[in-house]
């Protein structure tokens, strides 16, 4: 045993709300030697559910995971609770999905690259060649150029979903892909894919959502990140921000005000993701921030 | 003539663009021996139309009013320009209607109370009577109740009308006024009258904007000021704002942080329109912000 | 017993980090038939300081408050932990003071007669007549007015502290309170008085924070929301927000400005108290916004 | 002569106030043919400057710049009037300073490589070695490793002012560049050199910024961009903005979230610079936003 090394997990739990929950979580975890340093929960008035997320620490050497796994499969039991544990050592294998517009992709792997973002990039699709982003240094990380017609698009996406297999990825991100995902595509993705729409959704549904906007005359423009399920642009939201703008832009300056709104909303709502911070319920995302 | 006391002038124009109009203007306004403090510009380029806002004074005694019409009139004719001149001394008579929730109102009152809103109030109108608001001061302002029914709808808004000739209003405030008017009332009123609409449109259009936002677990919540125009929340929009909001927030969570959006957000309308920092072109608003 | 009638209580507590505290406090609320609806809890690093606020509902006839304070003792001695417990259903009783501004005062009042902001006010005081605020309607409250000149401070400080103590006040809200408090009166107010700063502290301290922030040509403006302790403006911060300036806006701008900024923090800051929302540590407050 | 290929010009001027100069600039402009397509305008109440921005085209082969140059300096003598004149086909060449941290280098070469920013990096100069900034792609912009240590800052300041001349470098950009600059490069550099200051200021002036604002418990953190002057830290202010914090973000935390603050403020602070929408008047900077 190593005196003062200590590993660091993240459990969040979801149950049927009824006393003694926290309880017993917390009272089972002391009672393994684990120390609480954050703990954030919600109960979900209409679903009657209970939503937690715990971070605690245990000393090296003292409580094996596998006598963790054991408790919170007993508290599963007790409560009825599903769970997930995760260590903030294991970074989750993360593939992005870009076209043309670099800007989402440029920002994440920046945030990777410093050490922000806790991510382990596996791997860039594009539908667009690799010499389109020529100036950038994608060290390690393979990349996949699949281009897309109406033709190609279902061999395509089954490549996709091969590559996830293969470089066994846990989260898509759809750094501003601009291929509309099939129904099946975006049911097998479901949870583990976040996209990145360039409207502050429920406004501006659909293509060119500058263009709407300009259209409309609204006075803030914003981006949305989502998880993707089969209902386009209907996912469960995770991160939303604006920025003003006024009669005297044009579209190209709502596009490049845009681009600053999404590199950001993008990259918070996959930090969210990676810590453990989003659970989704029904249609809406709970997103516990710090 | 009274020594350094001065009339501030605003006017805005409109015409189609073409060079020379700038220097049109200003050299008439410099001939009158007006001194030019503010002006704003905006070609559009899809209607290529030119819009612009003047600010100026003119030292009493010097140039009368008519003398500036008359040089507008000619500027009108030779650039074939529609206008509208004001003085900052005229405050507009604005008739505010209102429901039961009077945040807006209780807001307004105070900025022109405390002389912020250049206002002059002819009237508060609401379908709730007079003791809904007993701890408000109206002061000398006329309070009027016109309960509606669906019955009674066409002869109310009849009334409407009625006072607005007799208090000769220039502008109607909807400060939550929670009736949907006809499309003949909205279409009267076209142009002359501001809501506020509790989303950020067009995002929640229609009734209970907040449960609807609280159901698709939206991040941000806003509120929007518009022309009303006869397409119920689709009118040229004035002002737009938001504030962060959190699954942890309840639908009356909502509403709290609703009201203060909304009522700044109305404020600032009311304010660019009586400052004349407002035209409407097409759906849209051009706004002139200082 | 009636069926289903609860009591929401909350409690915060702060004692020395160790494992087991949430564990501690969970169980014995679990034991004594308490719901745990909310939980917030930090543990802070500089200090190893852990801190926590809880709110949970007990059926009315199960267990009586002074059980509930039995079983805090307990964890207070075992946990060498300061508590401090309440309901929702009383309203702590709030002292306004005010200047010649009455901004704050008109905003507290209105979050009031709402039923917004869940205080009971018990009395305003001001160095102006009550004819100054001539339009507004204080209902029962009582108003005092203390005139102030150098010479006379000592007296009105103590005749303020003697308000408090007859009117059972256990919040001092400073809504725009010109006056310069004794270091004195500060230190008797310490942690229970909350004043409004028309500065984004730490920049522009002192007077005129409005003509300074023009001066210095910033670019946003800002109000800040904090206890009062004997070094001004040095308080525990609870709350800021700012708003964008610019170069065109002159001091009279920035003050109208202000007065949204302040109103807004000040009356965030004073709901965070009272659902307290906040603890001091150091010269810093946590804050668990929800 | 091309049909419809046209130059854009930018003009800035500045000059005592007095009625006329509107009329005289746009009369001027009118008769050799420009089109204004912009223009911004500033009467400074203190000091009586007027200050003003215009954006017009001329029709290429119609009115040459020689011409357009003798008419501002005749302007310029009628109004006593400073100006300067350019167009938007002429990139700014731009020298960039950088320490350890690139997050603003890497956003400034990234809006530059897509087209955003209309500048033209002459050099990039650092106090760190190349092998630093390994993933990074140059291109061709000259790179100089610069280390400097208390003995070699004059001999390093002179190079750094000799590869400005070597560069024909017209702007200066300190993208978290670490060494405070001598008083007499300061100077040198007054007006033509733009610094990124992580903080909001006022407040937190000089060293560690972020862990100023953890020590104060502030709940806004910001960022600002102003022009180095002798001055440190009190150069003419051209844009700042402000992001949330808790007390529950570590000194780590602000250092994160003041990255995304100081690469967006910094980008907009340099399109301000060369889109020639600033003009710096005393201690403050005229911002002409869009």
């Amino acid at each position: 045993m190593t005196e003062g090394v200590k590993t660091i997990y993240i459990v969040t739990i979801k149950c049927p709300n009824r006393p003694g929950i926290v309880a017993g979580i917390s009272h089972g975890l002391a009672e393994l030697g684990a120390n609480i340093t954050e703990a954030q929960q919600f109960d979900e008035t209409e679903s009657r559910q209970f939503f937690m997320r715990v971070v605690f620490e245990i000393q090296d050497g003292t409580t094996d995971r596998s006598v963790l796994e054991q408790e919170f499969m007993r508290l599963a039991h007790e409560f009825d609770m599903s769970w997930s544990l995760t260590t903030t050592a294991r970074r989750p294998r993360v593939l992005i999905l870009v076209s043309r517009f670099d800007h989402c992709l440029v920002d994440l792997l920046y945030r990777w690259r410093i050490g922000e973002l806790a991510i382990d990039p596996v791997g860039i699709i594009s539908n667009h060649p690799r010499d389109v982003y020529k100036n950038l240094d994608f060290g390690s990380i393979p990349f996949h150029y699949l281009p897309i017609t109406p033709d190609t698009k279902p061999a395509q996406e089954a490549r996709i979903l091969q590559i996830m297999d293969d470089s066994r990825a846990e989260l898509v991100v759809l750094a501003r892909y601009m291929q509309i995902l099939s129904n099946d595509m975006s049911h097998r993705l479901s949870g583990r894919c976040i996209n990145i729409h360039h409207s502050f959704l429920p406004g501006f549904k659909g293509a060119r959502p500058y263009h709407q906007a300009f259209a409309r005359g609204v006075k803030l423009i914003g981006a949305t990140a989502h998880y993707v399920t089969s209902d386009l642009d209907e996912g469960p939201i995770i991160e939303q921000d604006v920025e003003r703008i006024s009669h005297a832009d044009t579209p190209d300056d709502l596009v490049r005000k845009g681009r600053d709104i999404e590199r950001r909303v993008l990259a918070r709502a996959v930090r969210y993701h990676i810590e453990r911070r989003t659970i989704i319920t029904g249609h809406k995302t709970i997103v516990f921030t710090s």
